[in-house]
Order: C-alpha cells, then sequence, then structure tokens
C-alpha cells in the first residue's frame, strides 16, 4: 500500500492481571451470594484490569458516529434511498436522531464523522467532514475503496480515539450511518468466517423476504468478484467494506493500542470488530459487547468474536444506539462493586460451609 | 376469613387506549427504521396507556423491600443463616447492600419493610418495622401464617402502594429479603402451575447439587400437606408463602388498583406476580418484567405470564435488584419517544414503498 499504515501493527495495550484479581476478589467479599450479580460482576472486573484500577468509573463515555455512502446501493439492496444519510447527519447535528438523544441522556460526548456522502454536505456545527469520495464503489463491480481512501478511513478512525483519548474518556462507542452498510457488512463476514450470504443476508433497514434473496444474490456477486483477492483482512475491507466501517475498524484498533475499553454496537460495529480481531487479535480484550441486534447475521459474528452481549432488546438501528442504551448497566457494575459493604463491614454471616 | 380482605377484589385501573394508540402512531414517525428500537419502543407505547399520556416520564420511581423470615428453614434448605435476614435490613438501612447503592445510583426512594424478622430487631432509619411475627411457621408441619398474618402482610404491601402514590411515584418496584424465599416461592409456583418440585427447584442463594435435590423433597413433603386445602390462591399464599411475598403480592393489586406501573424483579417477585393475577388477572395490564432470573424456575413462572424480560444477565439476588438495573432502560425508552425528531421535522426521506 502506498499509504503508511504501519501503525494498525502495533501491539494492543496489557491488561492489569493485579486489577482483574483484586476486583475478582473484592467481589466474593461483598454482601451477596457469590456470582449473584452475574454479568455485572464480570463486567466490573474487566473493566478494573482495562482501567488498571480497583475502582472502575465510566462518568466520561466518548460515542462518535461514522457516516458514508455505499456504491453497491445502486443495485437496490436497502429499503431506504441514498439521500437518507446525509439527512441523518444532519438530523443527529441537530439532536434528533436516536443516538443524539441517547448522548444528551447519558452525558456523552457526541461527534459526528462524515466520511463521504453520496450528495455533497454543508458545514454542520458537531460534524467533521472528510472528503474521501461521494461513498465507497458499486463493489459488485470493483474494490469499494481504493487503497487510499482505506488507509485515509482508518486513520480518521484513529484519529477520533486519540481526540476522545485527550477528553478523558473511558470507554468509546463508535456508531455507524450509512444506507447499504448492511450488505457491506454481510459480504466482510461472509468472507472472514466462510459462510454463504444467504445464511447472513438479513432485512437490514426493512427489507421484505424477496429483498433480502436479492441482497444475498448481490452479495455472492460480489464475493465471486473479490475472494481471488482477499487473502488479507485488509484487502477484504477496502473491496467489499464501506468508508464508516473502515474507520470504525481503525477505531477500534486504536482503542486497544490506546488502552480505552470499547463498547461494541449491534452488527455493523461487530463486523468492523471482526475486521480488527482479524487485523490484531489482541484486540478483542478491550472489547465489551452491547446488545445482540435483530440483524439475523449478527449472531453468527457474535459467536465468532466469542461474545456475549449484555441486551437482547430486538433493536437493530445502528447509530451506536444499543451500546448508548448499555452504558446505565456498566455504569451500575461499576457502583456495585465500589460502594457495596463487604460481609465484614456490614456485620451479615456468610455462607454456611 | 375474619380480617377484612374485600379490596383485592377491587378492579384494577383500566389503561387508556387513546394515548396507547397516538404513542404507537408517533413511534412510526420517528426517525428510524420503523421496530428498529425493538422492546424500547414497545415499553414507550405501554407507559404512554399506563400514565395516560403521549409522553411518559419516569423520574419518581419508589423501590421498596419487603422482608420476612421462614421456618421452613428448619430443614436445611438454604446456604445461608436465617440470621441474613436481619443482618440485611441493617445492611439495606445503611446503605451498604446492592439495592441500597442502585437506588442512590438512580435517585430512587427506598423504604425498607420488616414484615417478622426470627431475631427481634432494633429502631432503623427508613425500615418501616411491622411484628407480624417471628418469621412464618415450617410450612412442612402446619400452614406458614395465620389468616389475621396473611391479611396483614397484603395490607403492608398495600399501604407502601399508598404512600409511593402520595410521592407521585410513576414506577412502584418490589424487593424481597427473607433467607429461604426461593423455597416458599417454588412451592406456590407448583401448586398454581401444577409442576413437580424437581422441574422447579434450584440453587437459590447458592445450594449445591444434593441440596436442590433435598429442598425438591421438601417442598413436595409441604404440597402433599397442603394440596387438598388450596383451592383457592390466596389459601396457597397463606399455607406456603412468606411474609414478604404476601406483601408484594397485596403490593401488586393495589398498583394495578391505583394505576401504578410494576416493574417485577426476579424469582421470588414473580412469584407473588403469579399469585396476584391468580387473585386479580387483570392486574398482569400494568406489570412490566425487568430480567429472567438465573434461578432456574423463573423461565417457567416467566412463561405462564406470558411475559418477555427485558434484561437477562445472570443477575439472582433478590432485593429488587433486576428491576432496579432495569429502570435505565425504561427511562431511555421514555426520552427516545418523546425527545426524537420525526421525518417531517427532520427533513429526512422515508422507505422507498
Amino acid at each position: 500500500m502506498n499509504y503508511d499504515i504501519a501503525w494498525l501493527s502495533m501491539p494492543s495495550a496489557s491488561l492489569d492481571d493485579n486489577a482483574r484479581a483484586s476486583a475478582h476478589a473484592r467481589q466474593q467479599l461483598l454482601t451477596k451470594p457469590a456470582g449473584s450479580l452475574g454479568q455485572l460482576e464480570s463486567i466490573a472486573i474487566r473493566l478494573a484490569a482495562m482501567q488498571k484500577t480497583s475502582t472502575p468509573t465510566l462518568e466520561n463515555v466518548a460515542i462518535v458516529v461514522f457516516a458514508g455512502d455505499h456504491g453497491v446501493t445502486e443495485e437496490g439492496i436497502s429499503a431506504f434511498p441514498q439521500a437518507v444519510t446525509a439527512e441523518m447527519v444532519r438530523n443527529f447535528a441537530r439532536g434528533g436522531a436516536a443516538i443524539s438523544v441517547l448522548a444528551r441522556q447519558l452525558g456523552a460526548q457526541l461527534e459526528v464523522i462524515n466520511l463521504g456522502t453520496a450528495q455533497p454536505m454543508e458545514a454542520l456545527a458537531g460534524v467533521r467532514h472528510y472528503d474521501l469520495g461521494h461513498g465507497t464503489r458499486n463493489f459488485t463491480q470493483q474494490p469499494a475503496m481504493t487503497e487510499h481512501q482505506l488507509a485515509c478511513a482508518l486513520h480518521a478512525g484513529r484519529h477520533a480515539v486519540e481526540r476522545a483519548k485527550l477528553s478523558g474518556a473511558q470507554l468509546f462507542i463508535a456508531g455507524d450511518m450509512g444506507i447499504g452498510n448492511t450488505t457491506a457488512t454481510t459480504a466482510i463476514a461472509c468472507a472472514l468466517l466462510k459462510h454463504a450470504p444467504s445464511k447472513l443476508s438479513g432485512p437490514g433497514t426493512g427489507l421484505n423476504a424477496d429483498g433480502v434473496a436479492h441482497k444475498a444474490r448481490v452479495i455472492q456477486k460480489a464475493l465471486d468478484l473479490h475472494h481471488p483477492h482477499c487473502a488479507h483482512p485488509l484487502e477484504t475491507l477496502r473491496r467489499m467494506g464501506g468508508l464508516e466501517i473502515a474507520a470504525i475498524t481503525g477505531a477500534y484498533i486504536a482503542c486497544a493500542q490506546m488502552g480505552i475499553p470499547m463498547l461494541v454496537d449491534g452488527f455493523i460495529a461487530t463486523g468492523a470488530a471482526l475486521v480488527a480481531t482479524h487485523i490484531q487479535p489482541s484486540t478483542r480484550d478491550w472489547m465489551l459487547f452491547a446488545h445482540a441486534s435483530a440483524e439475523p447475521g449478527h449472531a453468527h459474528i457474535v459467536q465468532a468474536l466469542d461474545a456475549q452481549p449484555l441486551l437482547n432488546l430486538g433493536m437493530r438501528l445502528g447509530e451506536g444506539s444499543g451500546a448508548a442504551v448499555a452504558v446505565p448497566l456498566l455504569r451500575l457494575a461499576c457502583a456495585l462493586h465500589n460502594e457495596m459493604a463487604t460481609f465484614a463491614e456490614a456485620g451479615v454471616s456468610e455462607q454456611t460451609p
């Protein structure tokens, strides 16, 4: 490649095994039957190891929504017109989208990054425009991105994480917006996991059964074209991904390198997480998984990542919305871990031997 | 019965069908694919119907923990000694228990009601003591409660809901504390649902496999003794229930009568919800279910109530902790419903026909 992406192979930060052990020991002393807080216990312990502290906290949460358009929409694979990508970027900026509401409720930073919409966009407060092209090219005909576009998109994700780090973020959430991006993510997942498109394809924003069957055929066509060239996951990402998917992939790798826990959203974000772990397996150590998406292919990617998402609410919106909804659970897990009394402190009898 | 429980048969408040229809219509206009917020959409719509408003909110949440001891602990059916019930009441009052931490984090009112611990208790700030006996009697030998005790416990639950209503509560959470109460709840559920104890019995606070098998035999003994007398669910509750389980049952019936949405916690609370719906089926309309407990019998009770709990985090603590953890999801569901822009407001294109 003719652009520097050597940073992708830098190692992930290490977890603090002492903090993990000490948090695990503390959980056994709190006034509750051992294990009775379920996943809230294991989350607090993992966050302790990531934050290198016995008292993890998540006051400062950074949410970044990455947007980009997809040339493959020419193939009629989405229930919504391509114009919606840019329209939703404006909706994020005005505060009317789901993720805008959630970020306000959580007191989280929200940044929107437009990597390349099909239609040119005006300057908008709270939106950072990268002009990497008018969306990707139709990947049933040619690679979705040039090598330069891919490198720039990966960098855009990394830079977002650097800004989050500088602002003190204790948790990073990446959201996605891009009409057509379930098609791109499904294609990538099929290539990396060697599944048939008919197995992973789903309705996205609202296709009917015929639409889903057509989408699977479009993906198969792309796989037939690109498969011989996809020896490396980066090439799979370049040929069938999207600008926002590449940016999220870069962001995840950077989070692990900089030691910031990431809370992975649904289908698109989990697809990017899959690419990130194929590029750099240790990225997985820094991932928490927020929710099981209603998009049917999600379960297969989740399984490949050996993940156990916290929520299963039938959500399938994207934007980072499922991850945002899970933030209060993580915060409560930390509060319980930090504030509950121990058996000794409270004078409560322990389990009968 | 020699104590007035006629109030139990008063009808539940009615839901507002207009508010429900209007909330449902609004959900279709918000800038997201229809249905893409999953259960968060249906919750907002149900809360709108309960609160008789198009903009439901849950700022004011009342949590009441009901505590009581169980004579059946004589049979060796719990991993913790009976003294823990009173010790945990003190822990609630001092703010060190899981539910204390969660109530603080949520800004929720927390009231603790001691209906009758085996050991006498001192006065404690934030704890209301009812002296209904030193716990229940061992229900493998005789009915757990007298008719008077049952009536008083049901009333205690109702009075807690009346206080919550007066303080403006928009959501009611009942928690439980009582060593031995998974045994009592399992016995009630077996009687009402006609399941074998071996099917519903579980580890509770931490029994091993032998302990669970013993617990199932203890429950079978109680069922053999009481079954001929259990034509009415109130009699099932009196003979095999607990003071705190009866109080929660009374609270749930009162919530429905007073039109307060209730968020049902795990195994014990769901058992009380089952009794409440057997007494007054329309109580079900006012119930939201917070989480799937790790106690194995819970799934059967949930199924009988046709419920779909929001969370499945492997929690099995009681105290109302699972319900408290779900409160932020309900609040976010309301915020999304109330604050998201519509397609028209945001100038976003709708789905292609």
